[in-house]
């Protein structure tokens, strides 16, 4: 596993991810996913490494994706549950970290409710001048980028199952449907659609997805943003739909009338799908509302959908991220 | 350790469970229990393998058991903890395992309140075409196979130790006392020991064991099924007894009027343990409410209780079913 | 990695471990600390061993720094959650260790709320004549001997890394602040640092600090034990200052004001420090609540601060503790 040129001990953010450091990933990913369709299964490249699950925010699909990864990769783990701990005692977030460091974690899987948590924990182990890798497994709003990757990884191998690259995403048009407001997984998504050249349409209520977007991208991009309202104008000869998650209580929130009302409008359908490409596909971070976010049938549908593409390359995704901050530290 | 025979990919109830694969489980459960009390302990049988451990009901022993089972065959696990899951976020059950299944899990061990939880998730992943096995860790009063076959193989090696077999077990009496109607652990014992030619004795009160469970035995099996609303007659020159564990809301639903009544009636004493055969053993699944389905000083004596023979019984017995299971797929 | 001489089956309190016992701990602990601190971190000692996690009082911190001692030995883990447990079923705290024990557990690591626990339970395991080691990691106000004891290793490599012993603590000044009335760890280091003749200074509200605590030592100690209810004579010239976790319950129970009033007259500061050697350390078995026992900068400050050393050291001493009793049952 060659791992010429990757220099970042961290992964938080997506934001300024350059399209060497992609390819890497996806490169990296691929040879994984090579060796978890073999019969092996398993590579000893983090043996006696400790990777510490520290999510704050619960989460048992994420949490089990990097545990099995990390397994994958011979590494120990520790988890942290939230529940059961010293926060409840008082016990700052930096310093429930810093005990897992001096514990001898190499690498921090973070999850938090807060955006930037992840990214402080990490400013303070490098201010320590500590070797000790984060990788940001979801904070608040901000970013989640290793599903993002995952996403990216899950289409690009559809383009090119041996040569997963960038490229292949340039000229495409990708929909992003739903609360854009509050995912975290549609804002890393828009950092490395954009860097590969897509073009990339959001759509959802102006409740949910505020004009400000707009002022995400810089000129310097190469893939361009665009905002739309309604559902249609997005889905228009688009190659890939992103559908997120709708949490219900944005409901209470007054942000949306109703789940049904919702589904009405913004729901992907096998009608609304014929606006796309014909072999266009669709994408959920999981886990799906049943016929909210996306019909019954069709997310079934493997003709269309790659929901469980995404879980399986997340597995891959994750091995190749451990693999590359952490064989390095 | 051979595996001629086997062809069940999922074990989800013993109703059609036959002779010769009772035979092969506790032949596997043997070789096992040879290795378990050697040095080693670990067989590197399902290496690479992923078990995912999907307890919607918690439980710490059974979860714990296979746990065990599942590392001293060098399996990965994942568990899947209900409480801090996307369950709670809307997903279908059906959709929490088929991402497991995209994770890469080979074999689902599923725990659910609701009978046909697991027969459900295995019917669907045949449907897919996919080669993962389960196996019902107990779906509701329904049925709890590992935990009758390692009942199973608790007798028979008291019986033959180095070779444990079906057909030991004939013509022996076996009295099961307590609530037959909400266990199924009873379930499942029923139909190992009938399969095996023992004659059956249920014993309880009347609302903890209506008529119909007579009905549940056709001509066709080797074993005979008795019932009686009394425990004298199902104890008298028993060779085993089966005692069951006590819910207390039992009483609350008024279907018991008391622990302190339904011990003085039901309850394993060793007064009434002198209706049965001198070499009388007794089992529970635990875990066990001391002074009422048994008498305190009875549970611990090893001269009559196996109780935690069987214990030590589940891991073998469980390293043998996830191996049939799993080593095939 | 030499065993001369080791005879204890459990851990369960200090007070009657002798010098020579410390020091086998002492030198095993700095065996692992040496392994750990290489590139392969992991041996073989407790290879097909198991390690079960007994934690009936939830505890993140310490559960995981048993956890990765236990996989740096190979050892397998089970982990007993008590929310979800049998417990909450009925079933008694020995019949949980029973099971564990027929399951296969060599090593019990057991904390519980209340005190004796833990050698209840190693008291029955003797009694059935198993080879079971019981590990008390805390239980009620008794005792905590694996933290005293990375307390002790953390301290005597300070003054020798590569010999820590016994002997090294002899004659050195040490203030032990703070709660030491609910302490269990205050008590298992009273145990251990008059064993090594060092001269301790319990300082601390008169509420919190019973005159009683004078009798816990009898002459036939090496070490003196006082006891002030300020906290300036305990500092005056203390080599070490051993800060306690002060519950926030205690307020409400009245047994003191207020926080910040405790941290006037209580708190290790700046200031306070200069009281003590030039050369003093302070240690806290965490978490800290930061500008309460300890002001918050004085607890970042490396010069001063010891507190990631314990949890790194904590690592290698369960090691050896873990090591020394499991490996000759």
């Amino acid at each position: 596993m060659a791992k010429t040129n990757w220099s970042r001990r961290h992964i938080l953010s997506l934001v300024d991810l350059i399209s060497n450091e992609y390819d890497i990933i996806l490169q990296t990913a691929a040879s994984f996913r090579e060796i978890l369709s073999g019969r092996t299964k398993k590579v000893p490249a983090l043996q006696g490494k400790v990777v510490a699950n520290l999510f704050f925010e619960p989460s048992t699909r994420t949490r089990s994706s990097f545990e099995l990864a990390a397994k994958r990769l011979s590494a120990d783990i520790l988890n942290f549950s939230p529940g059961t701990s010293s926060l409840t005692k008082g016990e700052t977030i930096l310093d429930t970290a810093k005990t897992y460091l001096a514990m001898g974690a190499d690498i921090m899987v973070i999850r938090h409710k807060q955006a930037g948590v992840p990214q402080a924990i990490a400013t303070e182990m490098d201010l320590k001048k500590t070797k000790v890798s984060v990788l940001n497994a979801g904070d608040g709003q901000h970013e989640h980028p290793s599903q993002a990757l995952l996403d990216l990884y899950t289409i690009c191998t559809l383009l090119d199952r041996d040569r997963p690259r960038l490229e292949l995403l340039e000229g495409k048009k990708i929909a992003i449907v739903g609360d854009i407001l509050h995912s975290r997984v549609a804002r890393s998504n828009i950092w490395s659609l954009t860097e590969a050249g897509a073009e990339v349409h959001l759509a959802g209520p102006p409740t949910l997805l505020p004009k400000m977007f707009l002022d995400l991208i810089k000129n310097d991009r190469k893939g361009k943003l665009l905002l739309h309202w309604e559902v249609e104008p997005a889905l228009r000869a688009a190659d890939f739909v992103m559908t997120l998650r709708l949490q219900k209580e944005r409901m209470s929130q007054h942000l949306l009338p109703s789940l049904r009302e919702y589904h009405q409008y913004y729901g992907i359908t096998r009608d609304r799908l014929k606006l796309c490409q014909p072999h266009v596909k669709i994408l959920h971070p999981g886990p799906v509302n049943r016929g909210v976010e996306i019909s019954s049938d069709l997310m079934d549908d493997p003709e269309f959908s790659l929901i469980s593409q995404q879980v399986t390359s997340g597995v891959a995704v994750r091995m190749a991220l451990l693999y590359l901050i952490g064989s390095s530290n």
